[in-house]
């Protein structure tokens, strides 16, 4: 049953970061709570779809200032196919709930992740 | 131009919060900004739906542990007609990355604010 | 496997808040994570007593102001026979890393669920 | 020297909060601290007058939700004779750098402990 | 109007960081409000001199542990007159009131951008 | 008196930090409470054991994302022969009350100040 909820969490992995990403480096417990009960169970839960799990995650990582974490869900929003204008008015939406330098912050990891296409 | 926001303004208002919303008791910088800016502006903007602001606001109340607020755009979210379902949801997969004691506390006002039905 | 973690879970909960403690009120997603993996799992890793544990959950209820929830733990601390002047001397400490108020809310908090002896 | 200190911040708590004012009840060491560290040292320092030290803290305090000890440094505003008005531009202003909820709660504590004279 | 916020936004922020300043590069929505909404309207308010809104906006960056707008705001206060003994007691206050940690790091950045003169 | 905690604040902080530690490099003020009150006071208190302040000042300094100060303190943990392993279970739990994103964010720091010994 573990086996099978390593599996799911590699799927979702590999849904937002890509085909060859590889299992997180952390300490054992947290490497095996990380694959099979937060990517393998939590994420797996049907009532909110997997963008809108994204974009829940970006929110919680912008408000709360966690950038290195930023950095890795954002290139997930992307891979998932959510317009990158979406995550700009996201950011500025939340510049209002939790202040405006998360959003600067998070502006500017945004522009080094994933880069406004030149016009 | 400041009418218009403050008419759009008390539209999402009422959209979220009830036909019988009246202006928030703030000081009246705070309270024009709030109506005008916040609500008549930024809730305006077209890549996010009102039902998207809505759970991204609730996100951002339950991370930071915002309690009044919380209740009141709960309250939001389900004259938006979102289903409960997905604010449970939304605050079990925000314990991850905001913590236990956020989610958990999210959990006893929205009981508070939006009972369970009965089976 | 997931009713042993259940089962040992509940074991942590009973000699956290008591044998009477019944399983908590929450979404049943977030019920069955707090039991079985919170509780069943995490808190049951070697590397750290259940003493160490209580006492480094109060440190970050305390440091993040989350006061629900440190009534809870204060109580739960009391039960595992952590002495209150240990908990005293930690929200003193705490005061100089997360700042005084977070403490003087904690020890108000600690009063009501902990009353000091008398002499 | 102590006694200086604690004589020196008993005079500061008294200034903010009343001549009626008495140490408070905190375990011994947090008290020791705060009376003769905090008040009677911190709180003396040249640089900042002690109504800008008042109006730091208030900020600390609203931008982190703190909302315990708004209500009493509120009052200790008002004591020093810091205008209603600054207070109210105070919170609109931190709305901007910690985001809307922390002042739409610390503007409800104001209400409560300072009210607004009627016209 | 808004081009009258406009340009009192961008005086503002000359003021602050310097002739030469180019509007933020932002997303459209995100600078529109920076600089009309923000700086065109908040930092305006007459119940609070641009001294005590630069203070007060150090002030809670310090807090939250905001880095990269530190910088930019430590600036903003020398570039208005501020003494750096004035900043040097406001990160010594405020470690009592957000914890020890924010103030070491409010220090460096400090050290970097605003480097203390050789006596 | 002053003199004897600065010269047990600087016992302290070379238990900590080693033999050649100097004192910090902060404004006066700062420094002068950092060494004689923080260090030569607080951290002398008898209810806690200095291996338990350790854990504990990791635990907020992890909880509340801290991280230079962090990479600090983890050298401390280490030099007072708190095994990693230990550290590596207290990132872990406090994942689950502070969120991941700090945890993964102090495991980071944690590789790069403390590197795990090859098998």
């Amino acid at each position: 049953m573990s086996d099978d909820k390593a599996e799911k969490g590699m799927q979702v992995l590999r849904k937002l970061f890509g085909e060859d990403v590889s299992e997180p480096q952390f300490p054992d417990d947290l490497r095996r709570y990380t694959v099979e009960h937060l990517f393998g169970d939590v994420w797996q839960g049907e009532d909110l779809a997997i963008e809108e799990r994204s974009l829940i995650t970006c929110t919680v990582l912008i408000a709360m200032g966690r950038e290195a974490e930023q950095r890795i869900h954002f290139r997930g929003a992307r891979n998932l196919g959510i317009p990158r204008a979406k995550i700009e008015a996201l950011l500025t939406h939340v510049a209002h709930y939790a202040g405006w330098p998360v959003s600067v912050s998070a502006n500017r990891n945004l522009d080094e992740v994933w880069p406004k296409e030149s016009p």
